[in-house]
């Protein structure tokens, strides 16, 4: 097992498009998965009001796990750290929610009414600004 | 997205092969990949020292989150709470790697080595008696 280079971890955070996204919620861990994109040393990402958004407003540190796990042998594994921001300003939203877009276009039917009506706080977009990126490899 | 029943969520962490473990490492969370097996309302593992297990020798509450993702409108996701446990005793720790070895056979050659040497500290077989399931479905 092998330490990435920063290069390496930012290269599988790049590359994938679904993580786990770990926070503390009352005192105890919680995992949820997440789509999003990583680019410009951040993570953006969107999501319905719910527990995970309860918990990230109360204690905003944050981290989103990626793999690629071809086998027990061959794997590696990406932990990105950094502080949860919520982006509220309308004409930012948009912006993000477009890169969601362009990443996601499965999600083009429901995303384009959330786009459409981008002031609306129905969807909170949300940003990590990663600070800390570690990851090890297997192969 | 539907809640789903204590026995969908318990079938889909006895069916997953890996999950993404969630614990509190210095008061922020911490998410690893890890194989495991769930029998008898408990999830059992193993791994070698490191900043997964100082971090759950330290605080014990942890959480397993396993999810089966088809596309970005079918998926079900699981977590799992409880308290790490280590099983010290060789006995236990041979009936517990043993089940890992049936479920993974493909790690026979490395953790044939560890059952012959079942006594020993450098693999560190683990239990979370799982106390809360919650799950939920998109499909």
């Amino acid at each position: 097992m092998r330490t990435l280079l920063a290069e390496e971890a930012k290269a599988l955070l790049s590359a994938c498009r679904i993580g786990r996204l770990g926070c503390i919620d009352n005192g105890e861990p919680y995992v949820v998965p997440i789509n999003y994109v990583f680019t410009d040393g951040a993570i953006y990402s969107h999501s319905l009001p719910g527990r995970k958004l309860d918990a990230l407003r109360t204690n905003p540190r944050t981290c989103l796990q990626v793999d690629d796990i071809q086998d027990d042998f061959n794997w590696r594994s990406v932990i990105a750290y950094g502080d949860f921001e919520e982006i509220r300003v309308p004409g930012d939203r948009e912006l993000i929610l477009n890169k969601l877009l362009s990443r996601f276009p499965s999600l083009t039917p429901v995303e384009s009414a959330i786009v459409a009506d981008a002031g609306a706080p129905s969807s909170i977009v949300f940003r990590i600004r990663v600070d800390r990126v570690t990851g090890v490899s297997e192969d």
